[in-house]
């Protein structure tokens, strides 16, 4: 059986776990507490990063290299289109989420309020939190301006930049930085993806000393 | 012809530079004063940053969906190798070099001493000198260990991880950030990927106000 090594709030462990459990790859979850650098994780992962993953015999970091190469070797169903020009949107958008919208967004509301307590590195920074909050109006926004031109993010099939999207907004419902009343489309996408099979590992996560609001499982949010 | 909207020193605009002569795709270079954040680029590209690649009728923008992108529809010589597993090793680098690298190295050292400095943002930071200048040395090592046991970084045959590597050296480079002494074998991977014509465009490229030191375009360095 395949092996994550994980934290359970971080988008990038949320990704891979989405793209497995999709493509029906069962998964043994094993809760990595990365920021000791324990020596073993180290071996397994010289950037000390989660996820890692064990499939096929070998050991894999950087959850985008790993996202595509589950897509490679277990490609039903399929999370990318053919075309390139429509695998070079899910790749864009991918991107985006991943790097801007991690960097103005997840760092500063999910790292402030969840990481920094967990790791024992003091209080919130109320500055960054202000800046995340102000960010993510933008980034909704912007969803919502793909979502008027298209059924999912990157075109009219479901794909990898929908999970990778999701799997930001799903930590960030956990502390209810989500503000779902916003776009109507946002909301409608997120109900669509929150209803797979797929998605039912990451809404029953439980971090612990920090139980979800009600509204973070429930379908009908 | 393709054009790229880029700024020179860029390792992000330097991997697609790279990746596109390789291919002997004839490139117009536009350079762009991107933090300037005029209307006319925004439209180009919402996230505001740099490459954005016109090419085949469309504006494309992320570095690596470029690359990827280019690599599907120009496939010779080919960048990526065809197994999966080595195809994962690939993408691994580049998550490694874009993403860990850049935070570590490249952010610390030529943002701090050019970017700053070209954007009017002030003075480096001696403390992210110093954190740079101390990360780069376990990168070369990390670089000299992958070359102990293949012949490129991510295995037998050049690949697009090579191509992200050498964009972010060869702009350390150009500040004299790179100490070439440190492991032989980066030494001679850097020069046989420095005197490759791909490489040209990029070790013509002149700051104002910034000139290159005599060794950064000498195959013998």
């Amino acid at each position: 059986m395949a092996k994550l090594y994980h934290v359970p709030l971080s988008p990038f462990c949320r990704k891979v776990r989405l793209s497995l459990a999709e493509k029906k790859i069962e998964l043994e979850l094993i809760e990595e507490r990365y920021w000791e650098k324990e020596a073993d994780f180290l071996r397994r992962n010289p950037a000390a990063k989660v996820p890692v993953l064990k499939i096929d015999g070998k050991t894999l970091a950087e959850s985008t290299a790993i996202c595509e190469y589950i897509e490679e070797r277990y490609p039903e169903p399929p999370l990318m289109p053919r075309a390139a020009e429509a695998r070079y949107e899910v790749r864009r958008l991918v991107g985006w989420f991943d790097d801007k919208f991690h960097n103005e967004v997840t760092s500063k509301l999910l790292y402030e309020r969840i990481n920094k307590k967990v790791m024992g590195l003091g209080f919130p920074d109320s500055g960054n939190i202000k800046s995340g909050a102000r960010a993510i109006k933008y980034h909704l926004d912007y969803m919502a301006w793909l979502l008027d031109h298209r059924r999912w993010l990157a075109g009219d099939t479901m794909t990898l930049a929908d999970f990778c999207a999701a799997a930001h907004l799903s930590a960030l419902d956990y502390i209810s930085d989500v503000d779902w009343n916003r776009q109507d489309s946002v909301k409608d996408w997120y109900a669509k993806i929150k209803s797979r099979p797929a998605f039912r590992s990451i809404l029953a996560d439980v971090i612990p000393g920090f139980p979800p609001p009600r509204h973070y499982a429930d379908l009908d949010f």
